[in-house]
């Protein structure tokens, strides 16, 4: 048996097969994941509340958040995350992991922006633009998360992380995720923190320069989804190679 | 004795631990390599010439390509390299690889555009901006490489590939590198020979979407870059993970 710990210390068990022996944070974050009712977000919650941090499902919908984290506590057979609407979880939170469609992704932050002022706010975003959404269309501005590090300005430390990793991969607690997540941002700091995340779901995080460098990860998903396509993939990812041990 | 053979057939040994031995082209392609002259541009030749490819080294200043062209044969002791001024060797070649910096990419395509029709060109530019060349600041358009599928139109089929590949790696003759490469273009079949080059040097190539796809890549290198800083390592490059077997 294999088990994991929640924020409090207690074990927990998450399936015969976990990655989480290895995965147990020693610094419990309290984790906001806005659209956390989506596949990614789902997959990042179930991960970090197996690690032992206390997640918080955010949504528009505080009743669909609560749903949703009724049934990942089900997933991992114990009451680790909660539901809540996403100004509410935000307030409760030090680290937000923001994982909407590109097509809300400015106004879901402009709503919470009051409460964001000094925590960290990791932004998965993809700007994608259905329906060619395995075509590169990025924005003019560059990259969609260095835009929200803009709107939002120094007080809120804005993190790029997560573009690559494959929700259907996240969420099979029984495998490590085999993929690398390039981690951008302006504030070195902020980077290591989530950096050290990544590390406690399994993950290496790689510090990959300034938030203007998450327009690499941003366009290299649209071409993960194209190779997922035509090499009949479930989920590639991404490996950094030649690094020294 | 780990033997290659050039175009013609006949054998060549490249080195005891050459990795050479699987990737000898049934296809032996005449390539002019624009730049061939620069670290990029002299790694790529001498995997092409190695694998059986006839090579051309292009330059502004012809002297300059056949000096280059005769140190390149001296690493690989035998005369498989030619050198050329570039306009020379992209009449004489079926597929041009385009390996200058991003300052002269479009002048140099310029100045060879005539005899490019209906031929193959493989553009491995990557937009850096000296000297912050660990920021990604693609061009406005986009991809550097798509301005010049558009500049050239229909008749000449640009393929973008090879940008995040290491230049000290694939000089180092002795190992296989460690590397996927992106293709990206609009054109299928062209992609397809791209693809197939890449596997002639050992490398997995992957068709990695249109044209327009390329800023992936060449947003890449900048992160390339940045990790080689922070990590110390001699030449970073990727791998694409959880594709079937």
């Amino acid at each position: 048996m294999i088990k994991s710990t929640d924020a409090g210390g207690s074990a927990v068990q998450v399936g015969a097969q976990s990655v989480y022996s290895q995965c147990i944070t020693n610094h419990p974050r309290i984790i906001a994941v806005l659209g956390g009712t989506g596949n990614e977000g789902q997959g990042l919650a179930l991960r970090f509340a197996a690690a032992g941090h206390r997640v918080i499902i955010g949504s528009r919908d505080a009743e669909k958040a609560r749903t949703a984290a009724q049934q990942l506590n089900g997933r991992l057979e114990r009451s680790l995350l909660e539901g809540s609407d996403n100004q509410a979880a935000v307030k409760a939170a030090d680290v937000i992991i923001l994982t909407v469609p590109y097509s809300v992704q400015r106004t879901t932050v402009e709503q919470v922006s009051a409460a964001l002022g000094g925590k960290i706010l990791i932004d998965a975003t993809v700007p994608l633009k259905p329906p060619k959404v395995s075509r590169v269309q990025l924005p003019e501005a560059g990259s969609a998360v260095a835009a929200i590090q803009r709107m939002l300005g120094e007080s809120v430390r804005v993190v790029s992380a997560f573009q690559n990793v494959s929700a259907h991969h996240l969420q099979d607690l029984d495998h490590a995720v085999d993929c690398d997540v390039l981690v951008c941002g302006d504030d070195v700091n902020a980077r290591e923190v989530v950096v050290g995340l990544c590390g406690d779901i399994g993950m290496r995080g790689l510090h990959a320069g300034p938030i203007d460098n998450s327009a690499a990860a941003e366009a290299l998903t649209s071409i993960l989804i194209s190779i997922n396509s035509r090499y009949k993939s479930a989920g590639a990812g991404i490996r950094i190679t030649n690094l020294p041990d």
